[in-house]
């Protein structure tokens, strides 16, 4: 089969076996996958990661190796983590900290961006009708940004910052918009804080930003260190600074105002995607805005180099006929 | 009168005036002062203060300026925090967040190391006639300690490790074992954990150490970045790295664990002296061994040249009569 594979440079390869479930795996036809930035920051090294590329899909299930036939011909999203089911984070329904765990795509497990990619029963969700593939496959980043909520409680009074408007900044500013809270997006570009605020959602150019200690949340969504400075001041006293993006500090970093300040700041990783999926059924969030293009797996290696541009947001891959 | 003053270097002055208390503050004559780490950090250039060092003292009420006499003749301790009494901050009893502040020794308003020191009388606790002056002078570090638990409900089962076995890490480890929480304190000194020891804190060696995220709260009290980075290494995903010291990040950082593992971080800094005082009348804690030398005023440059001796732990300074 086809697959987008990662081992030093990332290859398009057409001689990859089709995978095999294991006991309790489905297989899944892939349909449509997307691009994240997780995925470039492995192809620059992070996790060591070497084997196919991609957590991030919508399939239909096609075998299943488990005498339950229910999921055979649904179209289904994944959740990422596979634990080992027995140590405390799998029995507390944590297995994205199970340290036993698999990651698809990202850590000892094959990834989604292949014609087939198997999957443990267990880990399924089913697509509802309404819900287009190109929407659904939304569904990893949105539960992700759901997890600040399964992790904080934020009250309806507190005011909100997401700053970054990537996809992930988006995504963050429109799920939590979602949900009720009081959220601004701040970001340095104008058409792309207009696909949130066309959705309702409060924005503010970087630049024109001149309050500071102001916001009981600030979710950091840039990836930068400069970000996280701002977000630093961002943040009221006693306030939460939400770390959502993986920094490196390559220059001087002072923790002081953290514990002058008292800041908590609270690392936020992958979320459950039952919230998420009813998030999608209920239309809360129009995804398609953030779709920066379609590209055929045959073109994925364009679809990476796209990706890398500071204009894009969300790249898919799909694997449906040309 | 005698105060040790800094203004780029450390000088022991004679000829400063004893203050003049304004309204609603109290004169108090001070009978002993400690060096915090803070003090060192100022002389460094921390907050660029400049005026008179210190804000841990205890001392007597010589004069109010208020129609209320009752504390002359006290004996007090006195919070360092004075905020402006109105703000946000301030109506919730969190004037060390006020955003217009004084801090004694810090911040705008000179510190207790000289013979007078004046403090707004709402500030004032009277210590118990059972506790030294010298014991009773920990009262500002111990208040700091038990912040952890006015800001972060820690379970009687969680497992805590302290870090770092200077004067932060034993009094916090002493404060957190004197709560009934079950904690370790972890430190390269065998000398300085045996007085931890003696009073019922388990203990170990930094090099002994070979458990990796197990414990769920770390509070990180050696500075330093390694020391930081051994504390992310000591927590369970989803626990909490309590961050004490002021740690500035000299060498590439890289902040990916704690989105990984969803860690909090949490700043903490100054707490309230109630508590603290409840600790010292019940004798909760023997702080005497932490005691490396009492220094008379008129050798306060000794005394803060020896408080930079790696060994050294608790350095008073005493205004009484040679």
């Amino acid at each position: 089969m086809k697959a987008v594979f990662f081992d030093k440079e990332i290859k398009l390869v057409n001689n990859i076996e089709k995978p095999v479930p294991k006991e309790n795996e489905a297989l899944i036809k892939v349909i449509i996958c997307g691009i994240c930035n997780t995925d470039y920051e492995i192809t620059k090294g992070y996790m060591g990661y070497k084997g196919i590329l991609g957590h991030e899909f919508i399939g239909i299930v096609e075998e299943v190796n488990s005498e339950d036939k229910y999921w055979i011909g649904k179209r289904v999203a994944g959740e990422i983590n596979n634990g080992c089911g027995e140590c405390e984070w799998c029995r507390k329904e944590l297995e994205r900290h199970c340290p036993n765990r698999e990651t698809l795509g990202i850590w000892k497990k094959d990834g989604c961006m292949a014609e087939y990619v198997t999957i443990p029963i267990k880990n399924l969700v089913e697509i509802p009708d309404n819900v287009l593939s190109e929407e659904a496959v939304f569904i990893e980043p949105l539960a992700a940004a759901l997890e600040i909520l399964e992790q904080l409680h934020i009250k309806p009074f507190e005011k909100i910052a997401v700053l970054g408007d990537g996809k992930l900044g988006l995504t963050t500013a429109l799920a939590l918009n979602a949900s009720g809270l009081d959220v601004i997006l701040i970001g340095k570009h104008q058409n792309k804080l207009d696909i949130a605020n066309k959705q309702n959602v409060k924005t503010m150019l970087l630049e024109e930003v001149n309050i500071h200690k102001y916001f009981d949340v600030v979710v950091e969504a840039t990836g930068s260190l400069s970000g996280f400075e701002t977000s630093i001041s961002l943040v009221k006293p006693r306030g939460t600074l939400v770390l959502k993006s993986t920094i490196a500090a390559s220059k001087e970093f002072n923790f002081a105002p953290i514990v002058v300040d008292e800041i908590t700041v609270l690392g936020s990783r992958c979320g459950q995607f039952k919230p998420a999926l009813r998030y999608l059924k209920q239309k809360k969030i129009d995804f398609k805005p953030l779709i920066s293009g379609i590209y055929h797996i045959d073109d994925a290696i364009k679809a990476f180099d796209r990706n890398k541009d500071k204009d894009t947001l969300k790249i898919l891959i799909s694997m449906e006929k040309k």
